[in-house]
């Protein structure tokens, strides 16, 4: 039978019939063809705008992490213009790639697109953002998060749990309005560049589409911190998250946990928070979620004597379920096409899957006592490619193995800090592999480099990313260790890594003093840690400022410095320009210029107005770059002029819930100043709905030239745990020895 | 007006203007999903099955390069059985990746890939297959050819453009009939590993689909030859070629390469090939592909000075056309959508780009002098990300750049090689970049590496690869100048590459002697040289054979040497076995260990059988790893037990087209040889319709026990270059001194 059909409607059909074969090889063996992709930009939050190029695949990294923006704290930001207004962001296709350009100035730099450990400033490099360890490749990290920020103040979030690939101002087009020349190198090699500079940042990922975001500014800083608000606002850790934690061997029992812990309290190093590597578990790689009954026979009566200690405790893990363990029949539905280690990988896309590993972890771990259970270490989400799933691997989602790839660090911290949300207690842990949407998540990354400097420049570049990221302590001689101590003690988690060394804190007698100095200095600084969180958590501010953040600081030294590039060993050596990539700022007050064991002196340099020095409150400059030698019990540390800097007194562990303390409140250099301190019990989230203060200190200067400072009354009903406090002005002529 | 159609049919018409609207949207918004693709295979050649996993594409590694291949050759193997017969091959869709599977057995090794530098065994390790400058990332390399070969005697061709990601026995499946046993990493750390072994090699790529073949045996190197002759045989090189190359610095005019010739010949150091670097264009970085006025004010009348002197000349350049060349505006409507240095990219997919690029260089560049311009360096088509185009680049054939990337080396060799063989004149040259396909095509690999042991390690690895690399010289100290020269005169391309140094191979006058020796050996062994060029070409044997292809090989020294680990700076170091990298063999019969010059003595793992030194004719072991100290002007080599190594005398430049010469015969060991000795005209393709000659040489021992050899009587009309023959029995007592 032969139906007689219009032949615009054959044609129609005949093709279709094709489709339906190979409904997919027909679509993807389409000629790979240049299609303009419209962009209709709305405001979704204050200073935020959203546009879909081509449709959002249903896993993307903001729907993963899951966390509701701060839309009220974004509203109370100061209104600001819709970034690229008259300038063109453009979404083309091109074959399977959804592509997208964003404009770039010729003076505009860009920072951001994740963790990276090797430079901030982005321009003339290309990334292709993978979860995975760090190994040196550019967008392969653990936290390669697709948000960049631009000096002349927005931000931008590409939202896609896909490989995305970046151009940034390299890639010159040929279509392009602002194209630089063709040079002749042979005769013009000092004007030739091996990266010209093109006029936009261009991304690209393949896959249907993604939504984009544009934060606003004014600043920098403002478009980092509409990002985060939007992310859900940053992690406000309990107080004893800004204490010390300790993790301590791989396979060490209850007794010897117990036996570390004491040389702490017998030596006077202060510790808040042991952590317990694979060993609790008794199955690991892949792991059961089971205490050990011969490390751990008495959990409960085990924590009980953490808990006389002072001391909580933190449990390490990798997601992959050893078949073993009763987790893995509950999970074995929701397995992924491939294992890790020969344990199983739960899709935890599936809310079904969340569930059933966060009750096992309530119902089988935690309940040995959930008061003193208080965080993990979510390890092996970050790659490598050799050890996780494949990209093609399936999940029963429906999810493919990069997406699952891009989020299931962000997934598992979900769950967790979920689970602890959901019991009103806070928590502090540590995650491998991360993304964007992770602000609000109480996770530090960590990971197995060990480069001083590349993870002081990691440190850097988390304030970037909305992630914390912290250089942990793993063994090392006497002033490596010391050296490294002072430094992870000024970065969002302070903590000493000893599973695997023999090596403890206190195994070089020499530098002991200087240790304790350095870890109980961290705690004396509570005051200033938890007001810094504070304003991440509700404003979105980031607690690290890399110096690019700082207003009037000169990022990059001036060009022209060519370097040293042996032609013979390697003819494209490229050089780099010099970034000023080894301190950064703690709060808005605080400069940090972290010293390695290797060197006795460096240079810091000092964004624009006074500094003084923290321990001795002198002027050491402004807007200049010195050299300083400090002493070994000191890490460079400077406050900015009209600096104040509230501190406790020193002691054995981290204030706990509602214990009222002393205050000690530091004014350096000749401005005078304001500071905001926040407070709430230290513990809970009852933050969230109001108990909270923030309190103003003031110091000024008399009219006969003495110092004064003021501590506002604090709001009454409203938490607040300081008793008696003492006015210090560093920088003033009596103060001085 | 309403048109009434059945369910069916409406249904499908709706279906279809939805796809009509937002064509490819629609199709990559399908939910990832498994899908079993049909593998359907055919005998293609003797020995080759093809199957089609989805569709292919327009472009492919085979079709870019565009060569027959040369059936008759492979019909003329023994034959043999399809290597998977009854086992399975699975090739399924997930998501955008079409995902291909194939059975490795528990003892089965993994060779190919791709010329990395690293390591020959791929088992447990993930690569994605991508034209890049070596930089230590597996898969990124200068030719990742996506055909491995296993020790089961097989090979594998994945013949797509696409970046095509590997899991080689690693990525273990839910699914796998064979899986190993998880393990508990805190007790039985000794048992773990941290790559469990799986049952299957897996690769994927994101496209339709792509062609699969598959060659059989019996041997490894069997599997590899059948994999040369499909893509056309291996390339012939003209004898000249077998000589040696000097590429002259950067910038320098004709007078001054003038001058370096003489100093050449004055020396008496050989030279048979002078390579121009970028200062022959008139602008370079983005090219001209116009001589130069100043500092090649006459072309024809340098190159009738280097004929004089018996010297031709090879022609640097990168294939980004200058906005200033006249080439510009003629390829201009083939450009692609990004630049390069600001140069345009041509679409060299588009036959019309070839013939427009290549009608350029015949009559405006080696119109100079055809028969002295014989030769091009092709730079800058290996990468890296930030200097060539995005892979979202689209170009005017519809191609991306991700496409164009994999074959943009191919295409310019096919460029070049078609020209040349249009003009029945052999080239060599050199590449930076290629891929499958490229067996027939007449260059050498090159980069900017320079780590002596990595440079050995790819010359082995290029022997899977159906391509060929050469370690060259770059300039260095007086000893290790000399022992990279001994090194390279044992490679496909003996050169000493002068672009950026101003040291030259006569600098430092204690090593001079030895250099000129290193360089004459090369020249006196073309008869060896040349027959196995001819086998590679005539029967796809490689010229370079890795240890792996040597039958009875050990190829991986014995596990259970776990090396030392740092745990503490990174404890997820992989420990790999130690495998024999660093030494192949030259045709059949000769064994290299090169030997850098930071040490005085080094390993040689002999293969069963017994092997003598190729100076002095002695028994140096057999099945066993000896200790070598060779004297300064000696690279160590070994011949295996009745090998035939044929010379001719020493001399300044390689012998011309149709030069007769005497013949050395030596015959190493106590067993009789036989040997077959390959003629042709040495310059051109005649060889191609018959012309040349195979010549048995044969050595026997008498009853009396005294040596013999024979050389048959050269086929009547057949080329035949040699005159007088003497034989040297080098292991014979009388022979001794």
């Amino acid at each position: 039978m032969i139906l007689r059909l219009p032949v615009f409607w054959s044609r129609l059909i005949a093709l279709h019939l094709v489709c339906l074969c190979l409904p997919w090889t027909k679509a993807a063996a389409l000629p790979a063809a240049s299609e303009s992709v419209p962009l209709q930009w709305t405001e979704v939050a204050a200073g935020v705008w959203k546009a879909t190029a081509g449709s959002e695949e249903s896993l993307t990294l903001l729907g993963a992490a899951g966390q509701p923006p701060k839309l009220s704290a974004l509203a109370a930001m100061s209104a600001a213009p819709f970034p690229f207004a008259g300038k063109g962001v453009v979404a083309q296709r091109v074959g399977s790639r959804m592509v997208l350009r964003f404009p770039l100035g010729r003076e505009e730099s860009v920072y951001g697109l994740g963790v990276d450990f090797k430079g901030l400033r982005r321009n003339g490099t290309t990334f292709q953002l993978h979860v995975d360890h760090w190994g040196g490749r550019a967008g392969r990290t653990h936290a390669p998060v697709p948000f960049y920020v631009s000096t002349q103040g927005y931000g931008v979030l590409i939202d896609s749990a896909r490989y995305i690939s970046y151009h940034v101002g390299i890639g010159v087009r040929l279509d392009a309005s602002d194209k630089p020349a063709a040079v002749d190198r042979t005769t013009q090699g000092n004007d030739w560049t091996d990266l010209p500079r093109s006029d936009a940042v261009e991304a690209s990922l393949i896959g249907p589409g993604a939504a984009i975001y544009v934060f606003a500014g004014p600043t920098p800083l403002d478009a980092v911190r509409r990002y985060n608000l939007f992310c859900g606002g940053g992690a406000l850790p309990p107080k004893w998250g800004l204490g010390y934690l300790a993790r301590t061997p791989l396979a060490y029992s209850a007794q010897q946990v117990l036996g570390d812990v004491d040389e702490f309290r017998r030596r006077g190093i202060p510790l808040d928070m042991v952590g317990l590597e694979p060993g609790w578990h008794d199955k690991a790689y892949p792991c059961s979620f089971e205490w050990d009954g011969k490390r751990f026979p008495n959990p409960g009566g085990f924590l009980a004597e953490m808990k006389r200690r002072h001391v909580r405790v933190n449990l390490w893990f990798n997601p992959y379920v050893a078949p073993a363990s009763p987790l893995h029949t509950k999970l074995a539905p929701y397995a992924a096409s491939h294992l890790v280690w020969n344990g199983i990988v739960p899709d935890y896309s599936l809310p079904e899957a969340r569930a059933i590993f966060a009750e096992h972890l309530r119902s089988r771990v935690l309940s040995a006592d959930p008061s003193m259970l208080m965080g993990f270490k979510v390890d092996e989400v970050d790659g490598g490619d050799q050890w996780l799933w494949p990209d093609h691997a399936l999940f029963p989602s429906g999810n493919d193995g990069e997406q699952m790839r891009q989020v299931y660090g962000l997934l598992v911290q979900r769950i967790l800090h979920e689970h602890f949300r959901a019991q009103n207690r806070r928590s502090y842990g540590q995650v491998r592999g991360t993304n964007a949407g992770a602000s609000p998540f109480p996770f530090v990354i960590y990971n197995d480099n060990y480069d001083f400097s590349e993870y002081i420049t990691a440190v850097a570049n988390s304030s970037f990313a909305g992630v914390l990221w912290s250089p942990e302590v793993r063994g090392g001689s006497g002033l490596d260790m010391l050296r490294r101590t002072q430094a992870v003690c000024f970065s969002p988690l302070a903590l000493f890594n000893g599973w695997e060394t023999s090596k403890k804190l206190w195994s070089d007698e020499k530098y002991l003093g200087a240790m304790g100095d350095a870890i109980a200095l961290r705690l004396r600084l509570l005051p200033y840690w938890y007001s810094a969180f504070a304003e991440y958590s509700q404003k979105g501010t980031p607690v690290i400022r890399a110096m690019p953040l700082v207003p009037g600081f000169r990022a990059t030294l001036p060009p022209g410095k060519r370097g040293q590039v042996d032609l013979h060993t390697n003819p494209y050596a490229n050089v780099k320009l010099e970034e000023v990539k080894d301190q950064y700022l703690v709060g808005d007050a605080l400069l940090v210029a972290p010293i390695a064991s290797n060197v006795t002196s460096r240079k810091v340099s000092l964004p624009p107005g006074r500094w003084y020095d923290f321990y001795t409150g002198k002027c050491v400059g402004e807007n200049q770059v010195i050299e300083v030698t400090p002493p070994l019990d000191q890490i460079p540390l400077f406050v900015r002029d009209g600096g104040i800097i509230p501190l406790i007194p020193a002691r054995e562990w981290m204030v706990e819930e509602n214990e009222i303390v002393p205050l000690e409140i530091r004014h350096y250099g000749e401005k005078p100043g304001e500071y905001l301190l926040y407070d709430d019990d230290g513990v809970t989230f009852d933050h969230e709905k109001g108990a909270y203060s923030w309190t103003k200190l003031s110091a000024s200067r008399g009219p006969d030239g003495s110092w004064k400072g003021e501590v506002a009354t604090p709001q009454k009903g409203l938490p607040w745990h300081y008793s008696a406090t003492t006015w210090r002005f560093m920088s003033a002529p009596v103060a001085r020895p």
